[in-house]
């Protein structure tokens, strides 16, 4: 079976287990109040240059997103925006509602919200009989496949600060949306332009874990407690940090990237050239071509896949993914299936 | 200037004023353990035919809705579908979701929920990263005047009982929607159709108070402990028990849900005799007449009513409201106006 | 049966009742944004000299102190102290820990917290590893029938400051507390100590209601908002203030409570004179008389109170309460029985 | 420095790393649904002689026992009684109250409940005004380093079945408590005894990770949207299994429990003749000497441990740990600071 199910069934990136590795018989204090936590904070301080952001290691995206945004939203009636396709609007399992908030999903044309879109939802929320939005969430890529841009960000932010609102980024695709060739965001851009963002590393070479970066003052108060609370303060928190510093060092973390997207981009160039369509223009390293439907059948038989719920008469759309692992020879297989 | 906003504003309705008075200085257990409320439960139980039903008085609407999807809605990850336009999902501050309980807001073309547009929700939800529908909210008549017919709500509870899903009926209006003259219902069919459901006092005559009716054994247990933890059990309990069979006995309750569905049919020749339109038919005490935007300006200054987020190039809707209190004289001051 | 059961038994005192009738029929904004609501908030704001402060009207105790505390505890770790006899700790069905929020119950010889309890759950709270205690809840009178002193209030003051935390005063029965012999406090004492309470009017008179005033800024935003969520935005919430304004107009509301006390006292010293002991001292009109078993066991056949949860091998505590609507006959009545 | 801090300092033990090592690049299902997850369950399912048992894995202990007790208290009312020693009272951030529930904490002499301490407790809780109680929570080994024997998990089993409650097991040293000399259990009685529990990896030779075994049905359904929901669902899920695996094949769990008990041992029987008393008596790897508060003073600058919150005028208690990786070297160089 040739492999193009999601980023997230390999294991650590080598470089990222030999750290693991060779670190593993240490002594040091739990719960991340350890140098290599210290150290990896330091690193992404550095490279996001914002020496006064918090930083801190969770395990997993929904834990990361649920942690944060309970945290930020801190008045029970205070709600998130997010586009409906968002992962806390649809693959968290009401994560965000079980925190006791609301989340105003959008429909959107591509899974990206917009100042208009934001608007529309203001208007609407008028008085104490409505919860009162108080910040977006947003992914960098998206669900879909795509990357903001640097103007798209940066109206976001001036609409946000217009309206009081918070800006919350999901990196879980950090690595691929910066490494996209259509990207003009660096590293440096994140702080300006959210308020707080996660790092994803289980999608981008990590064993596990995300680092989360709380940029506004307002928000970083006692924020161990959250994570604490929600059960996410791993006892042997120098895992994260461990696993962080070795990924970030030397560009791996974005090379790792590149690499997902290069392969993406020959299996869209493939798909492209036998004459099918995209039901989403492929961006980075989530593409979705629209395959006849007796195609998708033989296909499902020789390559792991998600379905897409985008559908025609005769189409049937699908999500694939590569990773960091993917090879050439896989894609070059299954552009010889079609 | 005439009243035609809400159904909610004057106090109670002189007959169950009566009762009040007349009751005032006895001395009864408290938290509706008294002979009152266990009287009004008998005569409810016996009105609607459910003998077997448990009755509990909260003091109003969002109180009730709350308490009882809570209970309801027994594990974290089960949701509950509304229309988009359903007082849970709009109107009472993200209460649900403060709860912990996810709304699948579903687009609706009047406010109504069909067995179709439940089913598409079910679809989406294919496995444990997605919440669990495991209930409805209905409201009848809606908040957007409507009614459903005895055939609509057949349909809607066979379609619950093939996938498991409770039906909840808000039935804040019920005096009006059942003496709506397109109804079809009796007091008797609302417990074959509902799980659970409430009699509407505060708009049908209360000074405030609403009649929760459990049918659905798996839905009793403990629910008194339920309705204390969120505040709502009242300590002098008998003041509702008292009200509900103020109302329910000698047919006042439909009656006062006859009169303003008499004045509201009248607003509504009145509008449609003067070749205006409404972007809703109109069916019971609220309807939502189109006027030219000039003319709606001149209204507002002399009739008190709500604007509806229906707007054209050239029109405004408006919400017009009649209640059991509301006067010929004010509906014909109205129709001088227009 | 001579009723010595609670203070929440009886309807509205004539005189606030005679003003729900008078303004029953009346027109006027729902939600509590109507001209009686206003002018009992100015009233309250003028009689306890805080012109700044929020006055809403809820419904019921339990509604209030879960809709306050839930609201002043703006974090999820954060946690409010109490005596493990207060109100929140036992009587609520766990009201306070429904909106997730922990109680550091404290074990007190009296049912009243000291600086000295206090510091005991600070120390003991260190790290993110703990819950944050931010508040502490007093109850004055308290559930025991005890008041506190300006001396003792002040030294609590004092140490809440010191330490971060807010002080939230559940006045229940304020009526009862201010009116006691021993009591040394005003109206005006109120604002200056406690960071926001509440006026009780459901034991004090009212037919139900309380007036919760927040005097600290940083506890003012959006409060409407968190009435609404948890369904204590009465719609008729004029009911409400038309109440206050009769309770606190002319001295009632202290006249109400110093019957009440008036009668408890009789009742003590009756008990005293007969040589019977209390396991609380006496002091306002919850009183907590030993009664060797037998002669109890011959009470409970003629009288209506609550036993107390202390117990020695020959005698047993009961708890009698009297009420604005108590009779000199009711006590002498009692009296003649022991 | 000595390290006797605790016994989750160090990464996992070789033969969990090994294994890790190996599986590494291997692609796999996400979340769980992997051949190691099922051959890991399947392992535990033969070992804990529970076939019907569901096994779900976790990252940490916090998140086990929220996500277990807030899925197991199905009502909102319903409460955990533990000791307050208990972990979920004092070290979880208020994790239990964070999902809406109350824990009874209970005063024990020495962290273990008992079928008297929980039927106190019941007896206080009469009626809807009170949380109900549903379940009780222990730990073995405990907080305080003792063990249950059979015979009182046996007393505390039919107790809960006599008043419906649930057995909640935290396990977080189960080698410990199975290793220890006293003990009389086997991994065949866990099942029988709990209807729930967790066998602890953290502590135990895993670099990270709990086994929740759910034996009675009842607990079962839908368990995994819940570890989803509360973001627990390690997309990554293949390294619980392959870690538990290499933990419980070949005794590997067992053995490292021994080893930690039997430093442990040699600790408090060199301390002991050395004319030191302890605060709790040393049963498992947590043991609780008292020194002489000028000597305490002298052993924090040589060894890593927390102080324990019993003091006399004289005496310091403190906690000293060991684990599978504590070496005599360690214990020996302890003994000759004393």
């Amino acid at each position: 079976m040739i492999f193009l199910k999601n980023d997230y069934s390999l294991g650590a990136h080598p470089t990222v287990m030999d750290a693991l590795i060779e670190t593993n018989l240490e002594l040091t204090d739990g719960y991340g109040e350890d140098k290599y936590c210290t150290q990896a904070a330091e690193l992404i301080k550095r490279l996001f240059a914002c020496p006064d952001a918090d930083v801190h290691f969770l395990t997993g995206g929904t834990q990361t997103n649920q942690t944060a945004l309970a945290a930020f939203l801190l008045r029970p009636h205070w709600s998130v925006i997010s586009a409906d396709t968002g992962h806390i609007c649809v693959h968290e399992t009401g994560a965000i509602e079980a925190t006791g908030h609301k989340i105003n999903h959008v429909k959107t044309p591509d899974g990206k919200l917009t100042p208009e879109l934001i608007k529309e939802v203001l208007i609407f929320h008028e008085d104490e009989h409505y919860v009162l939005p108080k910040a977006i969430y947003i992914s960098n890529s998206t669900e879909t496949g795509l990357i903001y841009t640097k103007a798209e960000l940066q109206a976001l932010r001036e609409c946000c600060d217009k309206h009081g609102l918070l800006i919350y980024l999901d990196g879980a695709r950090m690595a691929m949306a910066l490494t996209c060739e259509d990207n003009d965001l660096t590293f440096e851009d994140f702080p300006k332009l959210a308020d707080a963002f996660y790092i994803g590393g289980t999608k981008c070479g990590a064993m596990f874990g995300e680092a989360l970066v709380i940029v506004n003052d307002a928000l970083k108060p006692d924020f161990r407690f959250l994570i604490k609370q929600r059960g996410g303060l791993l006892a042997k928190g120098r895992l994260l940090g461990v696993q962080f510093q070795a990924l970030l060092d030397n560009d791996l973390y974005l090379e790792l990237g590149r690499h997902a997207n290069r392969l993406a981009k020959m299996l869209a160039e493939g798909i492209a050239a036998k004459g099918y369509e995209f039901c989403i223009p492929p961006q980075t390293n989530l593409i979705f071509p629209m395959f006849p439907k007796e195609l998708e059948a033989e296909l499902r038989k020789k390559v792991m896949y998600e379905t897409w719920p985008v559908v025609t008469e005769t189409h049937q759309a699908i999500r694939l993914v590569t990773s960091w692992g993917s090879t050439e020879e896989e894609v070059r297989g299954f552009l010889e299936l079609i």
